[in-house]
């Protein structure tokens, strides 16, 4: 019988965020690939579109004209999953089989930069800060509303990754229940806290900090790295160093350092590719319910479906939706060729 | 303040099966799509592909060549996600972060036909029994295998669900752990029983046959519906009649109506979108860990990603993989367009 080498057998991670397993296989990296390719969108943007609905001055789907913003801009989405209306009803408790609850909500677009041309690491770290800042005053207003009791702020990027606008933008999700995978995080943050009287996520960054090899990016208040049990090829997850709930307790030394690792992520990504590369990405911070939320610990996830090469992604299938997560390429292998990755991005250093 | 209203207003629903909600957005529906379109290989393939490496008679990468197989025909996937050696390990039960284990398995491929050009909905019922009778002798001979505690039958069909070959086949994990959505189904399934003393499926089958608007098709022994708690636009369920918790336990009348019910539905996924309709199936059944398994009750998934054209796909993307799984359109919605779609197939409609 031969030991476990974890570089090479198959195994499985725990993941303690979500009390869930990862299937990986190392071996299988070296699979070739016949199937599907991704059509990557190469064209230049120009830096004003005019049929682009999230342009300065331009009209969006409902009539009305965006102003000519200078920094981001946010609106209500013009097709909102979710609505404000107070709907009435009744809680059938008798329901095993048929449970339904009507769920209130805004759903925001927040364009992150006037310029139609840019994405978060070709921009300027003033620039990324005033995103940072305009998140902390929409969770700030939205956390608010009393009804609200949970706001996510997420990015989709990148045509494969269903973004239909190449327009640098997010979106909040802000509404009265816990998603379900925040309540299944919000389980597993507040189990640890209430055993050990410290986050989960600050032990474990104080574990990775010294073993090293996940970690891609580290500065004075936060560090990026792929998680231990990471699904996707090169997931990442930026992490504050200090116990902070959310983002509206960040320092302006804070927002600086968060604005400085978001870039150099960004750009390490669109390296590896030496394309735009696709994500969607999310934070993940205390519900707004009234709580304190000491359990909590600021991060973000970083979810890029990319595999192999600008047009070759992972697929996250059959067994992969019936069973479990499976992916082909180590955490500690991933966050070496990130780290590896230079810091200047591929289209600067070209001129 | 207005009465709730399922089908217009945002809500969320529970799915039994798993413990977990979706958000369901009935009049987000009317969204205009700019974004990615999909592409669906339209051409028509040979009965036989001197280059396909699942046709009989041809190589596989391995070197070895493929039988002169005449129904179905099994072997090991020669890219393995698992791998049959015993891995000597030991369990660092202190670990809260860097948990990790070997996992031994086998991963097999099985080819549905010799045909080439030919998809579930477009074979024959005594082709479709070989199938089905086929799974039955793989989960018989790899459960009795002592370290098989769990095997995952599956397909993924179409290029768009990272299948790289249209050769008509599926596959099947087996393994010593049970992946982590069945674990959490098997706690479901269980706490039901256990409370009940009848299963989750049985009575979920009774009330919804009661109900019959999210039912697709009924026959003597098998019910394809939509799931109140559908994810995917046109998720379905197969769900067999009797309290049956493994495919071995079927009668050849079972088997016969099994494979009827496949054909139809997925004639039905063919002539929704008039092309051969992408998705990823798998069997749900009792773990073959030695255990009576009650609790379980023989089902299959089929999640299609397609929502509006035979090129547009619903993107589970930002909200979805941060927060909660959404949909766009009631699952009574889309059981009604399934049940309306017709049982010949839209290529023989065609002569
Ligand atoms: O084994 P295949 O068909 O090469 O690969 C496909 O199915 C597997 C099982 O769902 C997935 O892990 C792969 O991502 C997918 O491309
Ligand atoms: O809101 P958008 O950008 O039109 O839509 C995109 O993001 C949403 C939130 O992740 C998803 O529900 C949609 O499937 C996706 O296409």
């Amino acid at each position: 019988m031969k030991n476990f080498d974890i570089n090479e057998d198959p195994h499985r991670r725990y993941n303690p965020l979500i009390n869930e397993w990862v299937l990986v296989s190392p071996h299988r990296a070296k699979r070739p690939w016949q199937g599907q390719n991704e059509t990557i969108l190469t064209q230049t943007f120009p830096k004003h579109d005019a049929n682009c609905y999230l342009c300065p001055g331009n009209e969006r789907a409902n009539g009305e004209s965006n102003p000519k913003y200078e920094n981001t801009f946010v609106f209500d989405n013009d097709f909102a999953a979710l609505k404000q209306d107070d709907i009435m009803y009744e809680d059938d408790i008798k329901q095993t089989f048929f449970k339904a609850k009507p769920e209130r909500g805004i759903s925001k677009v927040v364009c992150f930069s006037p310029r139609h041309d840019l994405t978060i690491p070709e921009m300027s770290l003033e620039g990324i800060e005033n995103i940072i800042r305009t998140w902390q005053k929409e969770y700030n207003e939205l956390g608010a509303i009393k009804y609200i009791n949970y706001v996510q702020i997420f990015e989709n990027k990148g045509n494969i990754m269903g973004c239909s606008n190449p327009h640098p933008h997010g979106q909040i999700w802000a509404q009265s229940s816990l998603p379900t995978q925040i309540e299944k995080t919000q389980h597993c943050l507040k189990s640890y806290y209430d055993k050990n009287k410290t986050t989960l996520l600050q032990d474990y960054l104080r574990d990775e900090l010294k073993k090293g090899d996940r970690i891609v990016i580290e500065n004075d208040h936060f560090v990026a790295l792929v998680p231990f049990w990471a699904i996707w090829p090169y997931e990442t997850m930026i992490i504050s160093k200090r116990h902070v709930v959310k983002i509206t307790d960040f320092t302006a030394a804070e927002v600086t350092a968060y604005a400085i690792i978001l870039r150099q992520l960004t750009i390490k990504y669109d390296n590896l590719f030496k394309t735009s590369f696709p994500y969607s990405s999310g934070i993940h911070q205390a519900p707004t319910d009234g709580g304190e939320h000491p359990e909590w610990h600021f991060h973000m996830h970083f979810y890029p479906p990319l595999l192999r090469s600008s047009t070759i992604k992972k697929f996250m299938v059959g067994y992969e939706m019936l069973a479990e997560a499976q992916r082909d390429i180590t955490a500690e292998k991933s966050a070496e060729v990130l780290r590896e990755q230079s810091d200047v991005h591929y289209k600067l250093g070209k001129k």
